[in-house]
């Protein structure tokens, strides 16, 4: 049974499964004690250590180990901007950065700090240029990812990082998707990651920190780690983690090369098998492992509840998939649709043959879940004249209704006139312009409506 | 080899390991996720909840898994402050809670709001009635611990919650020590743990918050474990946790008596076995398996390595085994001697065997680093006239020279005349007065010394 959610949770590497078994027997004492037991616990930590550090590319008294990546970023975000609060209160961060960045932000704000979000393009990267300029003499942390949790693109972190030691900002960067794959380029002052995205357990986290950039761990206080992660240390689990960061790193040219091959064969096949799809992200700077799609017409939760029912686990960032109905705030970001969404990260291991047989069920899926929706499967008719101007009344319906009737009656319109979609639901915000991109029909922009909702308007030009 | 620090760590229960095994192929995905190993996640995360809350005795939807008992206390204190702030800043802890509710006490402090610290008496215990002194109309929280995890002494907590409950005021307790061996006594409004001290892995705490307690989660926001633990679950291990609790409370009944009965051998034979010791803590109100006791004229770290040495790990509060050099807040709270403190808790399976050997091995050790410190082995010598005050100085000398040499001279000072003993070593402040109870002599006071450090007088009374 196929899991395509590597991007999510890892299964256990093999390597990680082992050193936690010993460290079970050898490692549950406390590593602060004096007695065998305690020594013992500290040298399997110093171990650890040593070895997250050679792969992090840091010295080992520059990392400490942390309950999860979200604290890991929680932690160094808050250490960084109180360590450099006499500089300034303002924190620069890319608007496609994981949520637990984007958290720490919002805690920064509401603690009366600034955040400034670089935009991104379609591809989902950022223009170096434009994070260069968003460091003012106030600023005093940048954050940019290594590379994109959502659609895999990498960022020019070399570049930012250029800018930031240009500006003498520090720049914490959230390596959580790539440090399985390699080490982050040169140049940053902080650095988060994950154990358990590189088939490390559950409940280890990274957090290093350059010597010489200013740090205050927030918080109460707490001796272990360097002061910078509270609590008693998850020992087996870390020594497990550093074992499978290891393992990863020495297979890592091997596989990425295989699974960047199986990627490209889903990039390429899914827009020739499935018709109204949209790939997106960069697909040359990229994960290797990860690609991501959205389909016109279709209800990511009902697609991913059927690609399940076929044995594929994916995930999605459609608004029906979310908590709070609206749509991922990166694909928001890269102004891509986001209907129908899929991402498929694929795990260490996977085949030619799995990969295969999702393109194969694929099409299928996504056609019956359109046939349900009552999409438009064919191209519309020639325009005829019509009087008026056309309104398509979708308030209360959620994604992708809007759009489907936006596609249903496009064929009435004249070209040259417009065509208004009135939609409550925070999707259409995203994939009415989506979609105009995608049929090269011109979206002339919204505007609230009267009565409730908002009116998207759209011009036939083709 | 006996480990005797349970109140530290205790190794992995076997039940625990076995759930951890099979949680690790089962619970390592993302349990947001909808596909089926999300699913499968999710309901072991369910399970491990349900069968956590019953143990505790709340609903499964009062309580969070966190990354350490240390984490749980220290978002329990804060978001329990913060749903309070409109009612008061003032926060109530006992003097001998763990340091992890003194450190979220200090952050609080800094952030400034207002500690008490409730005192107990020499058995280590807070009186409720002096406990519900200190709650005045400012007063937002209260945290009062089960048991204290250095003398093993009960916390009357019926009371104070009874006392907390008329004050309206929310109650948190720190149950990291007894949760194993039974649930804590009704009244409770927060009540946080620590697995590894069960028997349960590394890297999970729980927090339960009653419903209807004011809450307001610190730190960034996140969607995990209700909002109040941010960052992955640490799934295999919280089902582990869970299991191994179920697996020591069907156990707790008749190892805690059997434990009790070998501290109760411990606390009898120790101080007949070995001249000049102070068993410290509540005989009675006491958790089963733990025993603290103090022996003058010896240097803590020296005494631990030397049961290393002979095989036995335990764990000590004298100021000579910190890295504060201080001694531990909870034995200078009671007052008692902290000077060769040594801390045996003793795990479950622990054998009469271990403890004999232990009995038979204690002595022999005490006297030889009594031996090599010089320290007075007898009593004593009748009193002679002598003309002036004697002054000892110990000064840039550390515990336990000073007491030694205070113990040394007694015997030259006259019935009803002083000695000052000058000494610049922070355990002083404790062992001298504890040495003077101990010896029945009085202890006048302290006064600073011009030339730097602290005059201790003692009169000579027999």
């Amino acid at each position: 049974m196929p899991y395509f959610d590597a991007a999510s949770a890892a299964p256990l590497h093999p390597v990680a499964r082992q050193a936690l078994l010993a460290a079970l027997d050898e490692g549950w004492a406390d590593p602060a004690r004096l007695y065998r037991e305690g020594r013992r616990a500290r040298m399997l930590l110093d171990a650890a250590r040593e070895a997250a550090a050679e792969a992090v590319g840091c010295r080992p008294d520059e990392l400490v180990f942390t309950p999860s990546g979200t604290r890991a970023v929680h932690a160094g975000v808050a250490g960084a901007l109180a360590g450099r609060r006499r500089a300034g209160e303002r924190l620069v961060v890319s608007a496609v950065e994981h949520s637990s960045v984007l958290h720490a932000g919002e805690a920064h704000a509401a603690a009366g700090g600034t955040v400034a979000e670089v935009p991104v393009g379609r591809s989902g990267a950022v223009d170096p240029e434009v994070f260069a300029e968003a460091l003012d003499s106030r600023t005093a942390l940048a954050c940019l990812q290594s590379a994109n949790h959502e659609v895999g693109t990498e960022q020019p972190v070399a570049e930012v990082a250029a800018a930031c030691r240009e500006a003498e900002v520090p720049l914490l960067v959230d390596a959580a998707q790539s440090l399985g794959w390699g080490p982050v380029p040169e140049g940053w002052s902080l650095l988060a990651a994950s154990a358990h995205k590189w088939g490390g357990p559950a409940g280890v986290g990274l957090l290093a920190v350059r010597k010489g950039v200013r740090f205050a761990p927030q918080g109460p206080s707490d001796e272990r780690e360097s002061g910078r992660a509270p609590g008693f240390e998850n020992l087996p689990a870390i020594v497990a983690a550093a074992a499978s960061l290891r393992a990863v790193r020495a297979e890592a040219a091997a596989e990425s090369a295989r699974l960047r091959a199986l990627v490209d064969r889903i990039r390429t096949r899914v827009p020739e098998l499935v018709p109204d799809v949209e790939v997106v992200g960069d697909p040359l700077r990229r994960l290797p492992h990860l690609v991501t799609f959205s389909c016109l017409y279709v209800d990511g939760e009902t697609l991913l509840a059927e690609l399940d029912r076929e044995g594929f686990s994916v995930s999605s960032g459609s608004s029906c998939t979310s908590s709070t109905l609206t749509p991922s705030h990166v694909l928001r970001a890269m102004g891509v649709l986001s209907e129908g969404n899929v991402r498929v990260s694929l795990p260490a291991g996977t085949t030619t043959e799995d990969v295969d047989r999702f393109l194969a069920v694929l099409p299928g899926v996504v056609a019956s879940v359109r046939d349900r929706l009552g999409a438009p499967s064919a191209m519309f008719a020639p325009p005829e004249e019509t009087s008026g101007t056309l309104v398509v009344d979708a308030l209360g319906r959620r994604c992708p209704i809007p759009v489907i009737e936006l596609a249903k009656v496009i064929g009435d319109v004249p070209v040259g006139a417009t065509v208004t979609v009135l939609s409550d639901d925070e999707a259409a915000r995203l994939d009415i312009p989506a979609w105009c991109e995608m049929r090269g029909q011109e979206y002339v922009g919204e505007e609230a409506w009267p009565k409730g909702g908002t009116a998207y308007l759209v011009r036939r030009v083709s």
